[in-house]
């Protein structure tokens, strides 16, 4: 199991002594996936929060529409979970799929309570990055109305490079609400 | 300063000593607004998180079409910021009004780490109530996409009845992301 990246990720924010890496290791437990493979269906009790070791896994969603609406990404060192179902133990509102080979770390909902006394330091943690997702969130409300498709999927080149090159068209279009097509157009445009 | 409510509300989630209470009533100040005013504008940098003692607020933004759209209301016992603005100190995406004579505590940026230092126990309050604020965007975002309008509005009717009872018509089909014509119609429907 390879958890240098968590702990690179994590030594970002907070600092861990010896002790508490092992004892997180302890708890966490590598998994493999298949492109394809979920690792969570709508309507299912998410057990785990996931840290993407390696590969790209998406969020989804399905509309009244019947289209699919991507909520989030997640490649390497970034977390993956439907807050509302974890953390309430509730079933999913949201799919979760691997769009590439993938290997994830699962920290079960049974140890997040034991991590939080052990480590402190990982209360503030994911004080901190549950923070930015909100932001995030509250970024994407407002963009989707005060904000043109075309100056959004600007926004989305300059924040994620790199999820730019990995992610289908289809799925940045449904990320950004639009059609693969209209997509298409914005790019051409761009050029 | 009545600080019941707000010892109320975080020991809810967690227990404060009389130390602490002491001395987070010592980092807050209380402030009044009328009717109508404003304790934050767009593109301003947001100093304080609020937390609403008495009233009622409202954050909002003013959308390509220029209309205003509400993000978030906050009554008695809900904390209030453009968490973007707060935790970075940059300029500000929402709007933040009273919609009624409100009393709010004001915690400033600059106190909050010190906050979290002096009482670890302030660092799991605000982590669970941001997993919660992060919670009702995501919520949203899939409502918007997955449910009627009229479905959405009974839904707020059940999770905020206190709202639906104090806000402008207006801004609930704002909050909705509908017009205000439109939640008249529905309203009559379910009549």
């Amino acid at each position: 199991m390879n958890l240098q990246l968590l702990f690179t990720t994590i030594e970002n924010l907070v600092h861990l002594t010896g002790d508490q890496k092992e004892f997180l290791s302890g708890v966490l437990r590598q998994r493999k996936v298949k492109k394809g493979q979920f690792l969570l269906y709508e309507g299912v009790v998410q057990r785990y929060v996931y840290f993407v070791a390696q590969g790209l896994l998406a969020s989804y969603y399905t509309a009244m529409d019947g289209r699919e609406h991507i909520v989030q990404f997640a490649i390497e060192s970034w977390w993956m979970s439907d807050m509302n179902s974890f953390t309430k133990q509730m079933p999913a509102m949201f799919n979760v799929k691997a769009l590439e080979d993938s290997t994830v770390l699962e920290l079960p909902f049974e140890h997040m309570q034991v991590v939080f006394e052990r480590i402190p330091q990982m209360e503030r943690y994911f004080r901190i990055i549950t923070e930015r997702g909100l932001i995030t969130f509250q970024q994407r409300i407002v963009q989707n109305n005060s904000m043109s498709a075309k100056d959004r999927y600007v926004l989305f080149q300059q924040r994620f490079p790199n999820l730019q090159l990995r992610v289908p068209q289809k799925f940045i279009a449904s990320y950004l609400g639009i059609s693969p097509e209209f997509l298409s157009k914005i790019k051409k445009e761009l050029h």
